[in-house]
């Protein structure tokens, strides 16, 4: 009971902030005694502290409490092909360290230790040690297996999809991969969309992220929603054309939509262009082949978007990714070429964390495990000290 | 607190059968005297009936009590292009009369008209008035929208999307009509092959009909899931081939993969068929034209089981309807489509309710709120006979 006390309590100061004894009675329905012993304990075990005094007004001015941030840390790391980003955040989500490097890993092996030595590194320059982190979550393309330890359809990184990789992964984390969790990146990216971005609170969620690969988030009533074999959004391996004639890597739709295909269609119509992005800059610079190649991208997209209504009727897709973010050139045509196909086209929006999507989504998930880890280890200590 | 004992002794009743004071008492966690007080209350509303004794054993024999079936029925009824069934249930779910006729209607207000008046002979000949049905559930092809009374996406019955059709049904069904839930009917496939069937408490439900049209249900959580329009699973609206022209009635799938298609390709391929299940009693016999035209119809189909896997990943695919329900012939070309273009197959069972499927749905769901019903409707008379 007073544990129970001491979490209603906790939670009401990280969720609106500081507030006094009689606050904290009206806002949990506790007696206000019962509320100074769980801020008692709460002070003790280093989760909450005394910040201030209310405002003057009638009657004495009251002892403001705030959840502390710093009783722990989480840490974000987004493993991209072109890119791996790591953020160090407070149990407040406050980012403290954040760091971003370019992949030019050759192969997995090299890509997990360079993962470990940057997590490393960037809580090192938050000036904290491992312990203090309580809390890692790795965003991945393809479907991360815990139960065996591979990563299934990944393959954009070379060696990716090696059995036991994430054992690695673990190990190359050291002690900030104590309890890890690793997750698809389309999931993070539609987390964070709905923690902080687009899709605040919104009840279904469909986070369409198109850039090397392509990939789909699902939350259904705010939570992820993974399918039976964490394959859920799995759309790279959505069938395109009448007769698909075998399972590949990349899936037929990942083929058609992703990366490679809007560059090679770019190169297809004369212009020198190396990436995506270039294809882009070049279209809303006026570039009438690069125009033509993003409304050839829009209809592919369309024909994702139809699938994806037809099964789920999601009503709001917000569109990600490195491709999918330029939502200024693709929501038109897109737009244009649902009407003429979908009887219920879902309403479009950008994307609002850009490229910091899956770190956002990585952290929004590690603060929820954090905070009630941190909770638990101070009462497993304050029991150890007991006996 | 005393409505609240009598819910729960009466939910015991219901769904684990007749108990004694005893037995209720150590289910429900009530004490006996409170069971005995509920149980008072429950006989006085008619809803729980003294039902012999237990069996002879140590101790005395105690009073057997079980939950009244007949305190109240609930009507269901399956709108099909070909049939209008209909069943009439007590609140155990026990079929009190069944009614299934050709649907020759040309028009809606006739196909209105004979629905009401089936609905009403099915009654009588359960020996019941309309005043004795709590409940009524309709399931229909297309998307019901409750908001305008106007059926929507429902191109095999003749003039059914005609706005306000749903006000005609209700006042066509008269007191029958009164709290009239009208719902599609491939959802209530899905629903009836949960609670009877093939999928009996499944998390995640897919239950792909194929017939006269093409439907999806998805039960989530074991709950229907009808995305923001009520258009989840409308994959007659799925895209097939590259480019879709543009919103078609039927929708690109339907039009490829329902019945009109397959009696189309067997009649091309010489075969003198008139209906889908001709062409199947064919494939059955051995015809080789015919089992050409059920292997290219599992073709298509496989394309929709791998753009939903893409989608919801749902471990488990029902496949029903009156094209769907030859499991025998499609399932095991269906698996080896699968198998070369889809690395997370879904499991594929056949449904177990055959024809009855959505009428099983609508007695389901009008079950569920009969019960309510009832029980709210003899509070409400004792709370008036007490003022």
């Amino acid at each position: 009971m007073r544990e129970l006390n001491q979490r209603l309590v906790l939670e009401r100061l990280r969720k609106g902030g500081a507030a006094t004894r009689p606050q904290l009675a009206g806002d949990t329905g506790l007696s206000k005694p019962t509320v100074g012993q769980a801020l008692l304990d709460l002070e003790r075990h280093g989760l909450v502290r005394a910040a201030g005094h209310s405002l003057p007004g009638p009657g004495r001015a009251a002892v403001l409490y705030r959840a502390t941030p710093d009783a722990g840390h989480v840490v974000g790391v987004d493993i991209g092909r072109r890119a791996i980003r790591i953020a160090v955040a407070d149990l407040e989500g406050s980012i403290v360290a954040r760091l971003d490097e370019p992949n030019r890993c050759r192969s997995a092996g090299a890509l997990v230790r360079s993962v470990g030595a940057s997590a490393a590194r960037a809580v090192a320059e938050a000036g904290l040690s491992p312990a203090d982190v309580v809390s890692t979550v790795v965003g991945t393309p393809g479907i991360p297996d815990p139960r065996t330890g591979t990563v299934h359809r990944a393959p954009n990184l070379p060696g990716w999809e090696r059995r036991g990789l994430l054992h690695d992964l673990r190990a190359a984390l050291g002690p900030l991969g104590a309890d890890l969790v690793v997750e698809n990146d389309a999931n993070l990216t539609a987390v964070g969309e709905h923690a902080l971005g687009a899709a605040l609170g919104v009840d279904v969620l469909v986070c369409l992220t198109v850039g090397t690969g392509i990939g789909l988030g699902v939350l259904i009533g705010g939570k992820l929603f993974r399918g039976a074999s964490g394959a859920a959004g799995e759309i790279a391996d959505l069938p395109y054309g009448r007769h698909p004639a075998r399972a590949r890597r990349p899936g037929p739709m990942e083929d058609a939509a992703a990366g490679h295909a809007v560059v090679a269609a770019a190169q297809a119509r004369g212009l020198t262009v190396r990436t995506a992005k270039d294809v882009f800059a070049r279209a809303r610079a006026g570039d009438p082949a690069a125009l033509e190649v993003v409304e050839q991208e829009a209809v592919k997209l369309a024909y994702v978007v139809a699938s994806v209504t037809a099964v789920l009727d999601p009503g709001l897709i917000v569109l990600g990714g490195g491709i999918g973010g330029n939502a200024d050139l693709l929501a038109g045509p897109l737009r244009r070429a649902l009407a003429a196909t979908t009887p219920f086209a879902p309403e479009l929006v950008a994307g609002q964390l850009g490229e910091d999507a899956v770190l956002a989504g990585a952290i929004a998930t590690a603060l929820d495990t954090a905070r009630e880890v941190v909770f638990d280890r101070r009462e497993q200590r304050r029991a150890a000290r007991g006996a």
